[in-house]
């Protein structure tokens, strides 16, 4: 079986001879119809930030068919159409019971288990499939459902922790593709005026259809300034989606108004610190909230996004500015997401 | 001073001698420029179920000029563009502090005080204007104002308490102009599939243009069997905005899943009693939530939802379908609410 | 093995050879220390409600020892301390993940399975363990334990409903042991003043030491009056326990205030509907909640409880007037708890 | 009239020709029964840190007498026992509709208004008394109802933000009075295992009477390895109400779990940053929640707070370690304040 394997920093490369998967109790293999690479693959190409990934096929972004339903499996067959969350979990831990299920991942990057890889891949083992697994309702597209297992569970629950009142003014700060999303969740949660910050033509050219009410270019100066600026005065609420570091959150909690909420769903790996000025939020005691917050994994939460989509709600595949047909075209849409070409939101590839 | 004024039962003319309102502190005068009846005016009419209202003028949906502000107002001056929501408050009460607003009315028909007239007449009182008034955004239209006085303060309202996620299925139960706004509201809070039930065809059209994913039409048969047949199986969420009678909040409990919610913000004044087959919730155990809910009132809820108009993100004005210029008009426009005309929605009066 | 087994109506039998458990995957085999009758158990005797009880040993509050693991049981082994929930779910469904977890019961009332037994038992088999049981901290004793699988369970999730803010006042109807649990759970969620409603006096005194400010006896008149008439008005929150039928419920939502809400946690088989004068809630505006909650069931809920206890912040053993100290003493206890003998709160029985 | 009048930095001083204030519409004049300093005073009077405060009485803590109530006052008359808040806002702007009354104080040290003193002085004045003074039950006691001015609405309100749930384990991160009061809060929102972070023995003292599981002495180590020894991990919640500096807020984030929130109602004035490492919260990514939150005001909250009290739900004035007769002891209480007493927690002074 073919796959794209991540060999070590900065080299990934294409082997014929992996082990075709088993699906065991609970478990389903499946084949990939489309997949999509993300900043992160990008990432853990270029800094091995995730050592478990050594030795497996890289991806986590992807839709396809069943091939194989293991024993006990009650809810998917072979040839259902699936699409599968970037972030799998064990679901059968108390902490479930609780709303919080971060604490035992089966995703690739996050378990050591040689069995779990990633979907650059013919095929490739999802574990308790029964609540990771997400159906596609036939009325979705591929590419709408691909975009669903990372770029929209992220974005959503990212808008859904600002706690949005209706008409709030909100700041979707980095509008590459998760913030793209945040954009359309945000039109979804009652969010009157929208200010979307990037720098590409083809991001804000996205942004305004999809509701930004108007679009800051961070190249133009200082953003919290052009914010405040733009909009009379500090406003409601942040999503941080993306930005140069994680100063990026610091900005946010300047542009933020006394009691309203800023959330990040970036990951900042290369700053060793967060650094706020004490003043921004009243030493300590001026009704700010700042929330890290990570994508929502679970078929439940997928088949709600799905559902939005089925029902015109949103329409993500407008996101996938290239698409490229056969898996051998992985490497070049890496590249695509790798950043240098400014025409590019998301590509995906058609096996 | 003209005004179109409440006699007894059945019984409404125009007088000419009306006095002349006078600004005291912290009032207004306002002048309409445009308002609306509702069905709760023709309700009022014929039977006379708010008797503070005899000997004033109608009417409770208006938008217009501030012709007098009182001294004291710190944030409306002549010739201001305003909305006056149909629940006018007194917000210097502890109960404000809580959330909780509904303790003590300033609006004509809760209130004896002859100097609260309604909006059916050249010009009206509004007191506690710093705080019940909304300022109209330049981009947002007479004939969108007015409807966020009432039936989008209620709609929104109600579907706010709902407590969406996204993706969950909601029916809005009556789609008249209350209805229809509970469907811009549904979708801004993330719903999923929603169906819009009643029976005119004009709703219908606007209730897909809203986005209703379908509409059920009671004359077709039983709504509560129709809801689960095309839905599968129960919904996650109700919404009443209408009905022949009090049973329409049963069928909803009947609608609704385990662990969902019905909301109510229709006034059933006709029943003397609410009736629930005790199987329905379990006897008393299966995790359904009920809510009454009324229109809530404040400037800062009227210009939230103005602000949602302002950034498009919902079309009240399109809920117009009878445009009157001339106040005369105003008997005629309540004769279309009255409902025998099934092309209607929603009238509206140019002064 | 021995086992108390319901026969049909008004018919329970010791049994001599009901079959030994056997652990499968995931399951463990429990050997009760002791046990409680429940008011549902006298009830399920006396009319068979749950036919899928016919010929299974009753009984549905115990805590005891694991006697089996089963195979992949990974947090339990044999000699632990556990207290097992009335409500055992299936937690591999999807509706788990959003905090739902009332779709598939594993509990031997509600699901036909043979192998599911109540615990007037020796041994009895409780499936997906790990999910299900909870350990008992080692200050926590038997007695304690008992009363937090159905009493406290119940009632802490129905006064969590109330979402009560700081110094609420809030009535508990029905001061039987689940109505005792509540009026603990009221003060830990910050209630102020607090009425407990009932007849007996062990448990006006028991109530007085657990938190209740008054005590309504509702042989001394219309409870409605009493509540309005001591509180100076309505109140903000209303948990129904018990109650001589659904009436309770009205009766609660004549004393919650507009804003309040109302919680029902009884169950009334024996009404066959809910009937609500509708002026009680404006002609379904006015604001008011009503919801119908079931107890939590889980892992993770019951052993929260237990910390409750483990840190001295609720003394449920206190509600134990009758201690057992044999199984043949079940018939005895049920009778207790049958509602006959004005001294008894909650009898246990040790085995 | 006389008052204790702060002069410049480090220097305050009696005065007695101070203007007796006069009640204007909607005014009280208060004559205070006893105050109590704060450590913010001694802040204040240390580094002019409010200049507004320049040549007014200090004092922010005090419950009284109505001296005179202006015209329109309706619910306050002479003679009534009162508390006063130490936040005095405006509650006629609609900000207040939302939920947020932070945007104009009417308290002297956050408004110029040189009619707006402290209340280390005979009389004093409040504006808007209807909706910022509360009334004293008669069975709460002067010592009791000052505690709550400050004290309890800044811990009750950051406990409250903490969302806690059945059974959560919290850290109080500095227990002196604002700790204090945040235990018993923590215990009145459902909190099992609780840990006091502190040095002082008395205060260690009340801390276990008021609830706290176990207490951590700061100057036994580092406070986060001690904590996570204790709790076998880290906590699910974490207020921090003092400390050295800004550092305990990072101290917290670190000793919280993923998903967990932190609430900060501590001020630090002395620290121009906050930092964080980065991995902390998993680099922007681990689901933790950070929140600045100071004192919510009102009348609403403060007479909820004292139904706590008057329902015996917490006690208050176990703090008051020393008890002054006579004004003239203000200075001697402020040093008390200082902090070199280590047996002082909070004192108080009757006039």
């Amino acid at each position: 079986m073919k796959g794209y394997v991540l060999e070590g920093k900065n080299s990934a490369l294409w082997k014929d001879d992996l082990p075709m998967p088993k699906a065991g109790p609970g478990e389903v293999v499946i084949k990939p119809v489309i997949v999509s690479p993300c900043t992160s693959d990008v990432h853990i190409l270029e800094t091995m930030a995730f050592p478990f990934m050594k030795g497996k096929a890289l991806g986590h972004e992807a839709a396809g068919l069943v091939h194989e339903a293991g024993p006990g499996v009650k809810d998917f067959k072979p040839g259902d159409r699936v699409a599968v969350p970037s972030s799998i979990m064990n679901w059968k831990v108390p902490a479930v019971q609780e709303g919080y299920d971060k604490y035992e991942s089966l995703s690739p990057y996050l378990n050591p288990d040689p069995r779990l890889q990633g979907c650059f891949a013919e095929y490739y083992l999802v574990m308790d499939a029964d609540l990771n697994l997400a159906h596609i309702p036939d009325t979705v597209s591929w590419e709408q459902a691909v975009m669903v297992t990372d770029m929209a569970t992220t974005a959503f629950e990212g808008v859904q922790h600002l706690e949005l009142k209706y008409g709030d003014t909100v700041v979707v700060y980095g509008i590459g593709p998760v913030g793209l999303m945040a954009l359309c969740a945000a039109v979804l949660q009652g969010a009157g005026r929208i200010f979307g910050i990037g720098s590409r033509q083809v991001c804000f050219d996205l942004a305004r259809e999809y509701g930004a009410s108007a679009c800051i270019n961070y190249r133009d100066g200082n953003v919290v300034e052009q914010v405040l600026e733009k909009n009379g005065g500090p406003v409601d609420a942040v999503i941080v989606c993306g930005g140069q570091n994680i100063g990026a959150v610091a900005d946010a909690m300047k542009m933020v108004r006394p009691g309203g909420t800023v959330t990040n769903v970036a990951v900042f790996m290369h700053d060793k610190e967060f650094v706020l000025p004490n003043e921004i939020w009243g030493y300590g005691a001026l009704d700010k909230t700042l929330r890290s917050v990570s994508a929502r994994g679970g078929r439940a939460y997928m088949e709600r996004l799905m559902a939005l989509i089925e029902f015109g709600r949103f329409y993500p595949e407008k996101m996938a500015t290239h698409v490229y047909r056969g898996m051998e075209h992985i490497p070049e849409a890496l590249e695509k997401m790798g950043g240098k070409d400014r025409s590019a939101i998301k590509p995906v590839v058609f096996f």
